[in-house]
This record gives structure tokens, C-alpha cells and sequence, in this order.
């Protein structure tokens, strides 16, 4: 592969790993009409410098009214790695603004950038430790919310279908649960991460007057949705994305999280559609692409 | 019609005027699955003491952990005028529980409950003034919200398709629209009072990212909704419903807000079906039921 041409300001990144996401199966099937590389969890090293990095995956402009408001995340004009007209990390190399790139050393890297998807969680609601959480689905992202959210001392009960992967969640300190009847109007805070498009209206059920639902779960098309237990029981939905990637790269640091136990396999990035077809079956956490 | 018993505690009223809601409307389509006699808005008087009255539409039971909270609105064994499980307005005489019952004079103490599920809004949501909100429909609950967002000093746009209805809303020192191509991504605030299935997707459209839509439609049936934008844009999802009435009772003595102009018709209580269908007529606003 070519050496991609890059624009001032920006490094070229020699890719090492790259974890296939949902997200990534989803633009697939035709989440956001992205046509390219996709890829946007990596870890790689600075051409220029020779460390090993990660790197934030919003280009912003740095001049419209959510950049000058201090969140480059909701640039107007962004673009964004893998995902929104910048070729992602499903290769060999890649180009990221150099103010993007954070120094960090070991393949857990690749788990930095949902990680941050997980801590963004605590950025926009406030959850005080000791308080219930529900979270909905024992995937990836599931499992490094409930980590998380463990790690922030929540009381967290997470609700799968594999006994091995809420193991999981289980060393991290959560209750874990597999049952075909969640308690009903329970939780302050639900977390939907199933990932399925009928996870948003069981989270509204087990959520409680007053309480919050965290929206995860990148799903294509449109949802069905029953508004009227959202407006009797005043329940509060919040769509959540990306994070910063500073307090996933401390939890990492603190091994306050653990991410070796997530990895079901890893494959050289000439195998990336076998990756894609691994990571789609049922019950594979992070498949991992390696270049070395 | 007889003289309904009452327990002990309950205060019997008789109605002289009651209001017909979209959720009346709605309760006969179905939502609720509510049977019996309809009506929540309401002003009568306690036939005990011969006071002007409005009335607390919720009935709690002072005892479960939303009670102890003090959120008996939320009481988890509520029973709810005229919606669930207690007969309504629409009726010669309700009852209700003594300490729901508020003083009050005038035949704009009908609109006293509509206008404390508009005050609902800034008991949930911080909203500052000189911020911009959007409020969608000019319907009732649209105008009743937009004029307590003026009185609360916001910077209100309303969008609506009735130059006489937005004229009310104009009145107070709202901006009005009538537009097929409202502004995308603009505001920090939207509140969706249209009343159809279409207004949440079109305000999830307006709001700027990390915005809040504020949900108050009722509306029977699922929704059809794209959460990708919702979670991209992370965008907070708000279900409001009845208020506090002592706001709203307030913003009627100092005639901040205006109800007067927003009364398209009266009918005596026999002529219910004439005044229901009415209701339904497109453009028409409050359609009162009158007793005496």
C-alpha cells in the first residue's frame, strides 16, 4: 500500500493494531454511507517520532462555534477516522492531526478509544458512586462500561446472555445477571449497549420515574419507540458517543480496567475480511488486526 | 347523574368548567387503555366550603419510595384523574383528595393543569435566561409552553403552521415560524409539542449537539425513531408530563402568561360529544365544558 500524502500539522501513523467495532460491521450496512477504509480503534507508531501512540478520531476545524466552545468532538465541519471522510486504521498507514496523537506503550492501546466511548458516559451524567446501574448487554462496549462504571464505584448490575463474558464484568465487581424478565422500573441509570434495536425499549421499562437512559448502541435504521413511558415516568434519554481519551487511557494505566481477557483473536491485516466475519458471530469480544 | 361516594379525605367538587385535551383525544383512540369518565383539566367548587377550586390531578398513595421522595406524581400506586384508574371532569361532580385542591377564582383555573405541564419543563430541565429554545406545534400545550418560556425570560422561536394561534405566542415576545425547512442543528433547546408522530425526528433535527429535546407530545401508538443522530450528536432525550400547579397558578395572578385568548369555545356538559369533536376539529384551541 502507498504511503498516504499528508496535509501540515498532521503525523503519519504506521498502524501495529486496529480492533474491529460494530460500528465498523454497521457502516457495512450502510451506516452513514461512509465508502472507504474504515478502522478507528488502533494503535500504531509516529513515523516521525518513532513512539508508540493512539490517536482522538474527530478531525475538527478548530474555528466554528462547538470548537471555540471547547468540543472539537461536535465540529461542525469534522471529520472522522474510519468513519466520516478520513481514511481509517484497516491499513497500514494512517494520517491524524499531530495534536490528536497520545504516547502509550502496549496493545491494550487499541482499547482506548472505547474505553473513552465508555467514560464518555460519566462526562455527560452524574453518577454518583454507589448508585444502581443497569447495563444492557454483555458485548464489547458492555463490558467496558461496566468496568468502568465499577471502576467509578457504581453499584452495577449487568444484564447478558454469556455466562463467559459476564465473567467480565463479574471480576470488575458487577452483579450479572441472564434472565428473560429484568425487573421493571428499577434503575436510576440504565446503560443500553445491546447493540439491537429492542434494547432501547427494555432499558425505558427498567428504568425508574425521573431515571436516565445512556444511549450506546449504534444500530441501522430507525428504532420503534413507545414515547408514553417516557413522558409518564419523565425518563431522561441521553445519546452518548465518543469520549476524551485521557481518563481511558488512566483507567488503562491504573489497571483499573482489564482488557486482556477481551481479546478473542487477533489476524495480519491481508485477513481483514475473515476478521470482519469472526468479529460478526455471535458471542466475539475484540477481534484484533495486526501489521507486525 | 348521582352524587359520587367519597372516601374519607376527599373532598367532592363540582365541576363548572373543564377543558378537553389532546390526551382526552387520545385516551379515546386508545392510549391508556382508560375507561370511564374522561377529564383532568378542570375548575370547580368544594361543594364543603364553597370555594373555587382546582385540583392536584394525581392521587398518591404518600407511602412507596416516589411518595417518600416526594414525588407523589410519580407515585408507583397513583391512580390519575380521569386518565388512570379515577373518574375525570368531564362529569357534574368529581373527587379528589383534599390536599390536592388549590384555591382559585377565575375560568382560567382550567387551564391551571395544561399550564403546570409547561412550567414541568424548567422543574426538569435548567433552562437559562436568554437561551434559545425552540418550541414545535402551535397548539395548545405549544402556546401555554411558549408563554411560560417568555415569562421565564428565554429566547423563544416558535414553529407552527396558524398565523391566528402563533399571533398568541407572538403576543408574549416569542418569535414565530411558519416554515417547511426549519434551521438544522441550531438550538439548545427544542421542546417537541406537536402532537404527531413526525415532531420528535424533526427536533432531534433542530438541536444543536449536546442539546436537549424536551418531549411533551402524547401520542398513542410507537414512534419511528433514528437514534444515530440522537447518539452522534449526544443528545438528551427529556419525557415531561403534569407539573407542579403552584407555578402555574402564580404565572396566572401576575397575567404573565394569557390564557383568555386561547379559548375557542364553550358547551354545556350535555353536549360532551359536539364539544369532543370539536376539540378534534384541526385549529381549534381550548374547547371548555361549562355546568352552569
Amino acid at each position: 500500500m502507498a504511503i498516504p500524502s499528508r496535509a501540515p500539522g498532521f503525523a503519519l501513523v504506521r498502524v501495529r493494531r486496529a480492533g474491529v467495532c460494530n460500528t465498523d460491521l454497521e457502516l457495512q450496512r450502510g451506516y452513514y454511507e461512509f465508502r472507504g477504509v474504515p478502522g478507528h480503534e488502533f494503535s500504531g507508531v509516529d513515523v516521525d517520532t518513532g513512539k508508540r501512540v493512539v490517536g482522538e478520531i474527530n478531525l475538527s476545524c478548530g474555528e466554528c462555534e462547538s470548537c471555540a466552545a471547547g468540543l472539537g468532538r461536535h465540529c461542525l465541519n469534522r471529520s472522522v477516522l474510519g468513519i466520516v471522510k478520513h481514511p481509517g486504521a484497516f491499513a497500514e498507514y494512517l494520517t491524524l492531526p499531530k495534536a490528536n496523537l497520545l504516547p502509550i506503550p502496549d496493545e491494550e492501546a487499541v482499547f482506548v478509544e472505547p474505553l473513552a466511548a465508555a467514560c464518555e458516559i460519566l462526562d455527560q451524567t452524574p453518577i454518583a458512586a454507589g448508585i444502581e446501574v443497569a447495563v444492557l448487554g454483555d458485548g464489547k462496549l458492555g463490558l467496558l462500561i461496566a468496568q468502568t462504571l465499577c471502576a467509578h464505584e457504581a453499584d452495577v448490575t449487568v444484564y447478558g446472555h454469556h455466562e463467559a463474558k459476564l465473567e467480565i464484568a463479574s471480576r470488575a465487581g458487577a452483579r450479572v445477571c441472564i434472565t428473560d424478565d429484568p425487573p421493571a422500573a428499577k434503575y436510576p441509570f440504565v446503560v443500553e449497549s445491546t447493540g439491537s434495536a429492542a434494547g432501547l425499549g427494555q432499558a425505558v421499562r427498567m428504568t425508574r420515574p425521573r431515571g436516565t437512559v445512556i444511549l450506546k448502541s449504534t444500530v441501522h435504521g430507525e428504532l420503534s419507540l413507545d414515547t408514553a413511558p417516557v413522558i409518564v415516568n419523565e425518563i431522561t434519554l441521553v445519546g452518548s458517543r465518543c469520549g476524551r481519551f485521557g481518563p481511558a487511557i488512566e483507567l488503562l494505566r491504573q489497571r483499573k480496567v482489564d482488557v486482556s481477557g477481551m481479546i478473542s483473536c487477533r489476524f495480519p491485516l491481508a485477513e481483514a475480511p475473515a476478521a470482519f466475519a469472526e468479529a460478526a458471530r455471535p458471542g466475539v469480544l475484540k477481534v484484533i488486526l495486526t501489521t507486525d
